[in-house]
């Protein structure tokens, strides 16, 4: 996609959505750290998802994660984040349990408004079961269990709603996580039916695993769901050193851009998944949204005749080149361009440090319980 | 199932089939170790492999592996086959040549024969392509390319054959392989039919992975076809160091043992795949089948009501203890036994040392090209 | 070593020292999990541990941990643990501040006391910095820093003190630790003096990583000080997928024993170090130090001479089936016999369990805040 | 290092070493690829090496391998060299047969031309050895063996001599190799003295090693040797996928230009090894080359005393960006005006192609043995 105004309509009409919980205090299992200014109710995660929003004009959605985002009034919480310009997006649940099935119909009382604010109410199920020791329990038993239950939420699935299945190597089970790689959420997508696809969180694999290639896999089946991005390396997640790696992501972001995953039909959730410990949250957040914006408009300059004209003739230096071409890029001053002409400032990073915020919620959020991770 | 018996009785009609290139040279990429009286053609590989079952009284089948194992007349080797007690089993091809559906026709000649000297022809397909770069060829192309492939072959499947999907991290390509894991294998399976199913080699993994998950989850599915122990670390497979695990081995039979794997019915194959390097074949590929053995016997020794009753009570300390009381158990003096019922030696590996076998062959195979990997 | 009774006495002489954290509550990132009767201070983890060693007779040190076991009165815990018949261990740091400094001079008040009650004083650094960003610090000027720090702890070491510099691959820091590799550890310890030696957590490794090569080379230069046993998977640790391996942990006892590591003038401190999240810690405790008597138990059989000769002869297959050997008899009944011979109860985990003790502590303890990890 | 000019000159004086065993014929285990053109003898393989010299201007020195690149005359290989403006370099050997010796001796017969064609003749010793099997030998036995082979070839080595002593995880031993790890290099290294130097190849790593770690921590050691840069996924190494990473090769040659490593007293040689199975060989080590001067470029461009700054406040995204800026600028136009000033064509990939060289060898070298990997 060589074509400049193309690549410029592309980049911004791109989504990422920020997790409630990236901007909370959070922590290893060592330590949790707290920070000034930290939100101390979803409320005000939403205020800080809104600054990032402002700054970049492409993160208009925030996943909250249940039972952490928990309030006593969910329309008010959406009319809050509509208010803010934002709407809310996956919803993340890890139980099954019976507060957690209120909570998947988290809108029901008033519809009108979830209609309104939220396009696509997403239900991101993330199984952190698993065992720690060979014969705890049995692997099968365990997958039938998991059927059902998937089974019974798949049922309660409203005609706008999605499930969708994360999976993760291990931890916080150490001997087999229940949904440990791609195929095992695959083949349960599979049987739940079409609204039921699978999350790929970019931490959450063995070490030599090929990520691009499940990418366009599941693109191919159409069961690509979301993305969780991790793009710094983050205690949320089994992050494998070097995880943080931009040239993987452009090859990522390479795969969705040529199979069609950016297409807006395509619906494919670009959620960021991660906790900045020992950094402000809200510039970390911008980070790692312009991160991904970079791996895409580099993937979008990629001269796809010419790559599709290389691998035809097998010339294997040539076609590298062609993507490596696009890697080497400089993309920040078309990113700069695109924001300029989205009325935005060209450096979102240091335009919000510029702004002051930082040191207001500093001194406006005194006192209260701040909530962390895992609150 | 602690019933003795019913324990000697599986271990009895256990089938381990062996491969023909294990008793052949074999080396790594630098050098191929050259040893005496290793076989000049797939006859004598036929010779060994029945050595192998004369000891051990499981091992009646062998693998051939095309192109290596070509000869002229396949109704010849599969009658020698016949008159050493042994049935060909798998058939292992790793292209789509026209000479290979030739060869995966092999026995049509004389169906009778075919019928008699093999209970079950199957078709192993090792995808042995991939990439080498980033962008060198489009990923899903490939699949693309590699779906038609398998269906053309699928619907050349007679009526008792089966086609076996192996994966593979990587190696030989080392960008992507275009089967690198069970669920891309899984994933073709499933749309090509009952009649294909996935190859768990136990040494084509991402460290880390919990095979024995797998097995489970296949088995689940009905989609376990066969498995390749590597239970030596060979350079045919991208083995990890502590691949030969004989506590992932145990672990890999318990699934299998409870899931019903062992039972004819099920109909999954155990293969050995493996080149001994720098040992003497035979010998080597006489203790991969007792090690087989040894991890089946105790995996048969679980006790599982015991295991069922710890796993409901969720008392995990109990629940592996069931299990590893089966694991640190000395199954030779129950193998022995068995051997010595099927009116066998009870030590199979010191019978054949003592039997002359290794001097014989060493001093009649000599002259000819000797038959090698690759070979 | 196939001489029984000098196999019992090396059996009856190993010490193997089991942390205070693993009495105590603990958890993963995402939650902490609970138990009745867990001890609610220091005094009653020794409590604990005095129960292991009271049934499997081979426990008699306990670890403490820094700031986790910080009390008043150093010389009355130190008292406390002589009356229980248990001597303090190593003293696990994880700071340098100078709160733990002074901790690092504990029981200097009172040196008869100290004396009396430890062998030897062991300073186990665990350094748990690193970076979580590339660029985020200087790695040399890092090092710089570490190197004086150690220096400084080192000069005030006592004649009969140690320093045992443990190392781990990642977590907390995610980009790179700060002694992320058994060399870094060995080359600051190398710098240092005689005193400063390395630990070796079996969790605390790349994928792939052969351990027991590590411990047969520090053992070689003597510099390998101590072990922390991750013999369970657990969330202390880095622990990837199958470290809780009896194969590889039977592999690096035979380094151990084969190079003098059990020998008391070797001075190797075996040391549990794993928190057992979801089971009863004392009885989970007992699990773990039979498993280490087990493995050690079969080093301890295997045919040294037999061993040599098959090595020196080159018989790949006939020095593996010497390994083997050993490893696949069931020393559970040596163990037994072993324990009688000691006095105690020939099975450690059942004696524990009929005690009553469990349900003792359940009621006794109540109230309180209940120390858990962490804290 | 903001300064262009200052930038330009460091450029500018890089050497980068390529691999006789580049330009050969390589391939996997399971097939060796043969291309047209490819050398016939060591000769040609120099008359290649000197195509990339002349369109890189960075690659005058070429790694020689016995017993690969064996001659009867050295002299003249040498002073062949020495007429294509190139330089031998390493010396790589993989077995201290009687043979190799002499072979390590290789140019004494006329030390003049020695003196004037290689500047430092370095001794690469890439320990190929190691055990298949738990048990196969001896670990501490072969350690003292190794360090006697190496003591002794140590001795050998002349005042412009050093040993590099390179480490690989595994392959082609699966068990352990002899020389798996850093630490394992540098142990020796630093008993052997001085002129003993560690070889990092960035294949050579378990996975999740942070490899710029060890390179930093070597250069404050003072025995970081020289780089052997796998910059392509081939199969002459251990290769993980992913391992042609162009950010880790940013983050590598950051720490080589922080601490000194790009001077040229330190005398770190920058050593290509890597082979090209499926194309033209010549344009790939272009591609190699000119990757290495990329990464080179954007760690020289790093603003270090800005990046210095944001360590010292402690401010992780400041000090992060600083390198991302750097490894965002596209450095290429700097790179074709480095070479323009060299006289050089701009972009030698392309000039190369241009030059019609490739269709010249694919003609001229017909006839004769090929020249291939391992021969």
């Amino acid at each position: 996609m060589s074509d400049v105004s193309a690549v410029k309509a592309a980049l911004k009409s791109q989504v990422i959505e920020t997790p409630s919980w990236g901007y909370g205090n959070s922590g290893t299992r060592f330590k949790v750290f707290a920070q000034p200014g930290v939100p101390r109710d979803p409320f005000e995660k939403l205020a800080d998802a809104a600054q990032v929003h402002t700054y970049t004009g492409v993160a208009p959605k925030v996943s909250l994660h249940i039972p952490w985002d928990r309030v006593e009034d969910y329309a008010a919480l959406t009319r809050y984040a509509d208010g803010l310009g934002l709407r809310i997006g996956a919803i993340n649940s890890n139980v099954f349990q019976d507060d957690d099935f209120k909570l998947g119909s988290v809108t029901h009382p008033d519809p009108k408004i979830r209609r309104k604010a939220t396009d696509h109410l997403l239900e991101c199920v993330d199984i952190m079961d698993g065992t720690n020791y060979p014969g705890q329990d049995d692997i099968v038993g365990r997958q039938n269990r998991l059927a059902e239950a998937l089974a019974e939420v798949y049922a309660r699935l409203g005609d706008d709603q999605r499930m969708l299945l994360e999976y993760k190597l291990f931890e916080p089970a150490f001997y087999t996580t229940d949904v440990p790689d791609w195929g095992t959420s695959y083949a349960h997508c599979l049987k739940l039916g079409p609204k039921a696809q699978v999350v790929v969180d970019t931490g959450h694999h063995a070490p030599g695993t090929n990520i691009e290639f499940i990418v366009a896999f599941l693109l191919r089946e159409g069961k690509l769901g979301a993305f969780d991005f991790n793009s710094a390396s983050t205690p949320t997640t089994t992050s494998w050193p070097g995880a943080a790696d931009p040239f993987q992501l452009f090859r990522i972001m390479h795969e969705v851009v040529k199979n069609g995953g950016l297409r807006p039909e395509t619906d494919v959730n670009f959620m960021l998944d991660q906790c900045h410990n020992i950094e402000a949250k809200i510039p970390a957040v911008i980070r790692s949204v312009t991160n991904v914006q970079e791996a895409t408009a580099k993937a979008l300059l990629i001269d796809a005749e010419a790559l599709a004209a290389a691998q035809r003739s097998g010339d294997v230096l040539a076609s590298n080149g062609v993507l490596m071409d696009a890697f080497n890029t400089d993309v920040r001053p078309l990113l700069a361009e695109v924001r300029e002409e989205l009325g935005l400032a060209r450096d979102p990073f240091a335009a919000y440090l510029a702004s002051g915020n930082q040191e207001r919620i500093a001194v406006d959020r005194v006192g209260g319980q701040q909530a962390g991770w895992g609150a």
